[in-house]
C-alpha cells in the first residue's frame, strides 16, 4: 500500500456494518436508512434506464442535473450560479470531497479541519500531501474555539474544511461562527470547502450555507448529495458548486478519478431535486419523530446525550457504563447487547479525544429504533 | 488548480463529444455505443431498484457482484480468486485505475507506460507523484520495442501499466510480448497494472490476461468493467482483481475516493456477468460486422488504416489529406465534413508522436457508420 494511505484502516463504516451482519445486531451505525427512497425518484431512474439513457454522461454532469442543482441552490441560498460553469456532478459526496481536495490542494498547503470529522477528509488530505491542522470541537455544544482557529491560520493556510450540519455530532455552525470563519478567510485569502449533505436535516436551527455569506461565494466550494435527502444513499450522486476558477480544479480531478457518474441515476436525481416543498417538510417531520424516539430512549438507558441540531446522528457519552473507551464500548454493544453504534475516536487526529463518545443514527424505521432502545434498556 | 493537474486539459472525450453535439456531427469519437445495452441487464437494474437495493453497498462491492466477477475471471483465465479478498468493485474502470495508482504507487516510484495511452493513466500517475517513463508503440503494428523496455527498467521501477486490447490502436499484446514483460517483471520485482476492459472485443486473436502467465498473478492488478462488454458505458461499474497484499491498497484508496458504487447497478452487473456464452459470441459477431464497414469505408476514403485486432477502435494515418496535424485534421473533419474522430497526440507524453494519427470508433449502428463513411467520401 502506498505511504499516503498507510496509516488508515478499513473504514469504520465497513467494519461496523460487517459486524452488524455477523452478529445479527441492530445497525444504528453507518448512516443509511433501512427504508426505501421515494417512489417518484425510483420511477424516474427506471424510466431513464428504459429510455436508453445508459451511455457515458457528460463528464461534469448531464445538463438536466446541472440545472436542477443550480435551481435548488438558488432556492436554498438565493445565489444564482451557472449550471454549465459552476456545477460538477460526482459519484457521491465522497468523490466530490476527493476531487475538490486533489484538484485544489497542493503538497504542503495547510488545511484546517474541525475534529471530529468524516474520515475521508483526513485520508484525501493525506493523498494530496496537505499539512493538516486539527481544531477540536468539544462537548457539550461542540462550538468553534475562535481563538484557537485564529492562531491556526498562517500564510500557508489554503483552506478550511467545514461540515454543517455536522457528522458525527449533529452540531450546526451558528451564524456567528460562520461569520467569524468567513472574515478570517477573506482577510487571509483562504478557501472554504463545505460539506452540506445534511442541509435538509436541519431540525433545531436554519441551515446556513457558507457560500451565501458576503464575499464568500468566490472562495467557497459547496458539496452536497442526493443520498441523505432522498434516502437513496446507494445511488452515489453528489456534486460540487463553486465559481469557475475553483470548479476547474474539481472537474479536472473528477475527470481522472471517475470521468463521469451513472447516467440514469443522474436523470433521476434531477427529478428528485425538483421535489415540491412538501417532500422536504415531510422528511423533516418524519426524522424529528425518529429523533425523539432515539434521544428519549438513549437518555432513559442512561447515556449522556449531547444535543444534536441536524443530521440523523446523535453523539452520547458512554462512560456511565464503565467501559474504557469508545471501541471497547462499541464491541460490547454489538456482542452483548446486539446494537451497533460508531466509535468516534477514528474521527479525531488524536483518537484519545473521542474515547468517551459514540454515535448513533436514527435513520431507521421507528420500530427498529424502539427495539434498539429496548435491547439497551435490558442489557446495558 | 493543484499543480498535480496543471498540465492537463479538459479531457479530449469531453471536448470532442461537446463539439459533436454543437456541430451536429456524427460522433465516431468517444467510445460509447449509440445503441442500448441488453434488456436482461436493464431489467435486472430495474428489479434491484424496485426491490429496494438502494442504500450504501458494502465498500468493496455487493457480495453477489464480487462472486460474479470471480466466476467470470475463472472462466476467462482459469484462475481461482477469493471474491471477498481479491476483488474490489469501483465506479467504472477509470476509478479502478485511480484507486490502483493512488493505492499502490509512491511519489518517486518509476512507472512504465506504453504510449499512446488512455489519458487517465498519465493524470493519475501525476496525482500519485510517480515518475513516468513512456515507451512508444509505433505503427504499423504497434509492437513492443523490447530492448527499449529493458533499458527503461531500473531498481526504482515499481510497475508497468499495460492495456490489452489496446485503446486507441486496437493492438493486442502477443503471447511473446507478454512473456517478455512477465519475465522482466519477475526478475526485477515489478508490478503489472493491466487494463483489460476490451477483453471481450478481441477479434483477430485470443485475449491473454497478464495475470494468467506463470508467476504473474501475485504481482498483477487486473482491471475490467461492465461498460464496453454490455454496451452500458454510462453505468460506471468497474473492478480490480489482485492478490490480497495488492488489493488492500486499491480498497483503501477506493474507500476514500468514492467509498462505494451504485448498489442497484452492481446487482445488475452481477446478472450481466453471468450471461451465457451466446451473448459474448453475438456481441463479437455484431462488432466484426461493424468493424468491416468502418475499415473498408476508411480505406475507400483514402486513409492508411492500421490493423486493429481488438477494441472498438481503429487508428488511421490522416496525412493523405494534407493537414498539418491530428488536431487540425479533427477540427476540419468536424466542421467541414461532419464527423468526429479523436486526435491521438493527447495520448502521448510527446504529442508530436501522435500528430499523424487519429482514432475512429465503430461502436455505432451500421447506418451511422455508413453515413459517416459517405460524408467522408464526399467531402474529404
Ligand atoms: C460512507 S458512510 C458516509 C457517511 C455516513 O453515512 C456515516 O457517517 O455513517
Ligand atoms: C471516458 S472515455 C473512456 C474510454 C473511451 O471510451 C474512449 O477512449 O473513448
Amino acid at each position: 500500500v502506498a505511504k499516503r494511505l498507510e496509516k488508515f484502516k478499513t473504514t469504520i463504516f465497513t467494519q461496523m456494518s460487517s459486524l452488524a451482519i455477523k452478529h445479527g445486531a441492530i445497525n444504528l451505525g453507518q448512516g443509511f436508512p433501512n427504508f426505501d427512497g421515494p417512489e417518484f425518484v425510483k420511477e424516474a431512474a427506471i424510466q431513464a434506464i428504459k429510455d436508453g439513457k445508459n451511455q457515458y454522461a457528460r463528464g461534469y454532469g448531464v445538463p438536466d442535473l446541472n440545472s436542477a442543482v443550480a435551481e435548488r441552490f438558488k432556492k436554498d441560498t438565493g445565489l444564482v450560479v451557472d449550471p454549465e460553469k459552476e456545477v460538477t456532478v460526482t459519484s457521491g459526496c465522497t468523490e466530490a470531497i476527493a476531487a475538490t481536495i486533489l484538484g485544489l490542494i497542493n503538497p504542503g498547503d495547510e488545511v484546517i479541519l474541525f475534529a471530529p470529522f468524516y474520515d475521508s477528509y483526513e485520508a484525501t488530505l493525506s493523498m494530496a500531501g496537505a499539512k493538516i491542522k486539527g481544531i477540536t470541537l468539544r462537548p457539550p455544544d461542540f462550538s468553534v474555539p475562535i481563538e484557537e482557529l485564529k492562531a491556526a491560520i498562517t500564510k500557508d493556510t489554503r483552506a478550511i474544511l467545514i461540515n454543517t450540519p455536522h457528522n458525527p455530532t449533529g452540531k450546526m455552525f451558528t451564524r456567528k461562527e460562520l461569520d467569524v470563519i468567513a472574515s478570517l478567510c477573506v482577510e487571509n485569502d483562504v478557501l472554504v470547502i463545505t460539506d452540506e449533505v445534511y442541509d435538509k436535516l436541519a431540525f433545531e436551527a436554519d441551515h446556513i450555507s457558507m457560500a451565501s455569506l458576503p464575499g464568500m461565494y468566490e472562495r467557497t466550494v459547496t458539496l452536497n448529495s442526493l443520498g441523505k435527502t432522498f434516502s437513496l444513499t446507494g445511488w452515489k450522486i453528489g456534486w460540487a458548486i463553486a465559481p469557475p476558477h475553483l470548479i476547474w480544479g474539481v472537474r479536472q480531478a473528477h475527470a481522472f478519478l471517475t470521468f463521469a457518474t451513472s447516467t440514469p441515476m443522474q436523470y433521476a436525481a434531477a427529478t428528485a431535486l425538483r421535489a415540491p416543498d412538501s417532500y422536504y417538510e415531510e422528511l423533516k417531520r418524519d426524522y424529528m419523530a425518529k429523533k425523539a424516539i432515539l434521544v428519549e430512549g438513549l437518555e432513559a438507558v442512561g447515556f449522556v446525550v449531547y444535543p444534536s441540531s441536524g443530521t440523523y446522528f446523535v453523539v452520547v457519552d458512554h462512560t456511565p457504563f464503565g467501559l474504557d473507551n469508545d471501541i471497547a464500548f462499541c464491541e460490547y454493544l454489538i456482542k452483548e447487547v446486539g446494537v451497533v453504534a460508531i466509535p468516534t475516536s477514528v474521527f479525531y487526529l488524536n483518537p484519545e479525544e473521542g474515547k468517551n463518545l459514540v454515535r448513533f443514527t436514527f435513520c431507521k424505521d421507528e420500530n427498529t429504533l424502539r427495539s434498539a432502545v429496548e435491547r439497551m434498556k435490558q442489557k446495558l
